[in-house]
């Protein structure tokens, strides 16, 4: 697995997740994910994939092209 | 499996390797990736890993944004 992207991701993520003021679990909800797994994902300890980084787009109502543009901004 | 999403992504992927002039096998060569992954992505029959997106963005050397641009037009 490719660590240092996934950590990029998930600072990406929870980033993301911390100016919409939703925790963890919030996030989990709207995004049909489980909590741990979102906590999972933060860390960087999952390898995602395309469905749920759409899942988790939608959970957070951003576009995944902006997550892409602040991934590629960081990696 | 997410199909449309998958197919979506794959049509993308190869609407790239088209404009890059890359068969298949080329694309596979320099994405670090079998050629029949690469067929199988196109036909979307595959939920694509963040890690393996990476691998296809540097194969085609285009950006992973400029691939959710595309994606973000048609899905």
């Amino acid at each position: 697995m490719n660590v240092e992207l996934s950590q990029n991701f998930g600072k990406i993520i929870r980033e993301l997740r911390k100016e919409k003021k939703l925790s963890q679990e919030e996030l989990g909800f709207q995004s049909n994910l489980h909590r741990t797994y979102i906590g999972m994902i933060e860390r960087g300890e999952k390898n995602i994939t395309l469905e749920n980084i759409e899942k988790l787009s939608k959970g957070l109502d951003v576009s995944m092209k902006l997550i892409f543009e602040k991934l590629n901004k960081i990696h």
